[in-house]
């Protein structure tokens, strides 16, 4: 089957932060996202103590290009203030095409 | 320590299909699965609007040839009438032998 | 966006060893972890059959020599009495320097 590469970005943050991490991923050209409650704890303190989580996991499938816009946002909006990682994946996309926004 | 190298395989559908779709990787090889409830928001309009999930992800693990029967099915049957979307990652996994079925 | 090359480690195992995986990361130098209830199944006859979970998911971000420690401890303290699963995928991590402990 037919697969296009594309980069898949994981953002691990608050809940708080959920909104504007979205809108922030779509103004860069992400086309959707997965979101998932997970619980986490790192190295700055953050920890979430109850077991529904007060942390999401977003993923999104984006073109390199799109990522390190992404990448951007996070670091300069975020970075300081908040507990948010994030990190990338290379992938195989089945009709990964569609993921891709033409005309940006 | 010894791993090896297999495709993991990540579905992303509307919970309706899950028992489909684990009957079809099941018959296409493969020997185990996670499922994780997500929330998801894609090109095609697709929205789970409550936080609990209307969408689900299937991993699982498998060689690349059981990958590609995976895509195959996914993209004949699924891709038209539904919104899933699948991305295959390449992974090293412990004692990853027992994730390949012999005989297939 | 600089960023660096580390491991990821997903485990995925039932619930009650949670704590002592997670001990046992931070020994072998994790800064941090998130961790997803997911329900899975595989070939040792492991069923999750209620959607809450009874499984986790922990994944953490380190560098290939924690990554192997980690595979270490797992192979030869769980993997023959838990249903307990492993792999390691490559990933360019955002501010990637805090998530390795100096002096380890």
């Amino acid at each position: 089957m037919k697969t296009v590469p594309l980069t898949k970005v994981t953002i691990v943050s608050e809940s708080l932060l959920k909104d504007e991490i979205i809108a922030m991923i779509r103004k860069r050209g992400a086309t959707g996202f997965t979101l998932t409650k997970v619980e986490g704890e790192g190295s700055r303190g953050v920890r979430a103590s109850d077991w529904e989580g007060r942390n999401i996991q977003i993923e999104t499938l984006v073109s390199s290009e799109t990522a390190q816009g992404i990448l951007q946002d996070l670091s300069t909006e975020y970075f300081e203030s908040y507990a948010v990682i994030a990190w990338l994946s290379e992938v195989q996309v089945l009709r990964g095409e569609k993921f891709v926004r033409t005309g940006e």
